[in-house]
């Protein structure tokens, strides 16, 4: 089944979408509000060129959600459940969001810009609506604002080739999830070396959407000598390096516990915090659904339209959430939300895909570690 | 420019996904994290089945937010601005929510289904966020959810004839935006005298995801005698009649008076609620936007892929957020966000499309009176 997305005034274009657009993309879908490019024709390709090479993604949908002001670090740290001690100006960090009864609302990157200026770097839901509540309802002296930022990643084995080509040496010696403020020629940007893949790379926070067509030529010219080409957050990749995708791998209901994020959450934390009660709770209870990896026999899939419901002896243990043929294992692999009684791994499973009935295991996560180069087939 | 979307498992399919690919859905866009139909291949006849007899409508991605509790009544009252003094079991409202800047949230109906239930059937936006923080942050005793609720719409002259046979005489008894809970056989639904059309017609809330096809094929069935046929929430439609658009026709920093909603704010209220101070203020001070109406030449236009500038003596005035082709004005019109100085009826206006440039005028709204036929072309 084949459909076409329509174009209309209520979600915006990135300021890369002229660009993407003359690339040749060929699906988008909608995230923070935002047309987002998901492929440019070639999938296969275009996971080659991510693990090979360098590809060059617009992430602008990866919105900011800008918190400054007096109380912004007091308010940061209310939101997540993430101990912030070493907070320091010019690192990312990844804090996940909890609600009050403990469920995951967003696993943003945040950026220190400054002692009383955050960015959160979301994933697909109304971050800047659930932080502007707990602001106002809190009585945090903060200003939360939506600013003109969208990031462009540049991600592969070569990104950092390109990024020094196109930045100079300096972007070397940032470190992961480190970040710089620079402007190149005109182009205000935030220089990260951060991504949504395991290949490595950087991602260039643009800061005026006037200039997002200058950015993308100025990125393209310098990744030219590496085999750059356009790309976008790769389903592929990420399943076989186990990076979580809020929405995806997460249910409406699903906490940090279930979903590999516990080692983010410090119960031990003197200071309170949104769901600091309801994590204590969870944490006692012990998760109820875990999040494993799968993999399943038949000829290689593509990816799921919805979750897949599992069996486990003939009864119902939970969905997986994002399946692919992994080119890197030489077999279909998944990412799964079971019960608790079946996540051993060598655990026998039954799948339900859309075009047909799989048999499979629970496996190790990640499904293929970082680096692993791509199989050689004679 | 036509593009893919990528069927995924990050959004949900409606309960109706199957029935509407069967129907020949051609487009989808991505509303509440949901898929939602746009399209199903020929627009024109989606606008005549419309105005002329009768339509049905997948609109499952209208989410609701379910309030229950002791506190329900109170937070109610405290997130819109409306007064809701004659709150009653059975009769919806239209419910503006505003956040403590006084900027348009979301503009939901509320549907009050006892004395500590209700629901807001909502636009694009994660009010399910919205909510709970504000629930919770402001300790109201409440339990916040998003239930299994999916409506389906029945649009247009026909709609009453349809529901009757579908439900029986009782129907037409319920008064606009009054609604019953029944069954359909074995089908649970809330059946509401509503929808995003001035051409009259119910919203079914189905309440068991599981029997969409089901309720699908007993609407269908049951308006086949009075031209039943598949349709979307019709954009030309509801610019002709200046139904709002939260998302098209509002801007993220938009209040409720620039979009033409002052009626439902009351400002003489004596409860506390969310934004008033901030709308006092606009109040006072005066909208500096407003929607207006807009006419303009040229060969029949096309939907717009994002808002267009509009220019006047030479300088930027605003933005048209929705445009159309009126087959009922015999013209392209649309719908403007324009600063007060400029708002007179008559304003002659540039405007800059996509495909062109465009001469115009504000025209007043609506801009097709509800009920108007289809002009006569000979």
């Amino acid at each position: 089944m084949s459909f076409q997305i329509t174009l209309g005034p209520r979600e915006r274009k990135s300021p890369f979408f002229e660009r993407t657009v003359a690339e040749g993309v060929t699906h988008f879908t909608i995230y923070n509000h935002m047309f987002m490019p998901v492929f440019y024709g070639n999938p296969e390709t275009e996971y080659l060129r991510l693990i090979d090479k360098v590809a060059m993604w617009d992430v602008a949908a990866q919105r900011q959600v800008e918190i400054r002001g007096p109380d912004a670090e007091r308010l940061v740290r209310y939101l997540t459940p993430r101990d912030l001690k070493d907070c320091a100006i010019g690192k990312g960090k990844y804090v996940p969001l909890c609600d009050h009864q403990g469920r995951l609302v967003n696993d943003p990157v945040m950026l220190r810009l400054a002692e009383d200026w955050f960015w959160l770097s979301i994933a697909d839901s109304d971050v800047l609506l659930w932080v502007r509540a707990i602001a106002a309802e809190g009585g945090f002296d903060v200003s939360v604002q939506e600013p003109d930022v969208s990031p462009l990643a540049i991600q592969g084995p070569k990104a950092e080739a390109v990024a020094r080509n196109l930045l100079g040496d300096w972007v070397c010696k940032l470190k992961y999830f480190g970040f710089q403020e620079t402007e190149l020629d005109d182009i205000p940007l935030v220089v990260a070396r951060s991504g949504w893949s395991k290949q490595g790379g950087f991602e260039l926070y643009l800061r005026d959407g006037a200039k997002g067509t200058a950015l993308w030529d100025r990125v393209k010219e310098a990744g030219v000598p590496f085999g750059i080409g356009p790309g976008a957050p790769n389903q592929i990749e990420r399943i076989e390096s186990g990076l979580l995708s809020y929405g995806v791998d997460t249910m409406p209901d699903s906490n940090p516990f279930e979903v590999g994020l516990g080692k983010w959450i410090a119960l031990d934390r003197n200071d309170n915090f949104i769901g600091k009660q309801a994590l204590l709770y969870m944490s006692k209870q012990g998760p109820k659904r875990w999040l494993v990896g799968v993999a399943f026999d038949g000829t290689p899939v593509h990816l799921n339209e919805h979750p897949w419901p599992v069996k486990v002896e003939g009864r119902l243990a939970g969905t997986v959430r994002a399946v692919c043929y992994s080119p890197r294992r030489g077999e279909n692999i998944g990412l799964a939300l079971l019960n608790t009684r079946h996540i051993a791994p060598g655990t026998e499973l039954n799948i339900e895909g859309e075009a047909g009935a799989y048999r499979g295991e629970v496996v190790s996560l990640p499904l293929v570690p970082p680096g692993k180069p791509l199989l050689k087939v004679e």
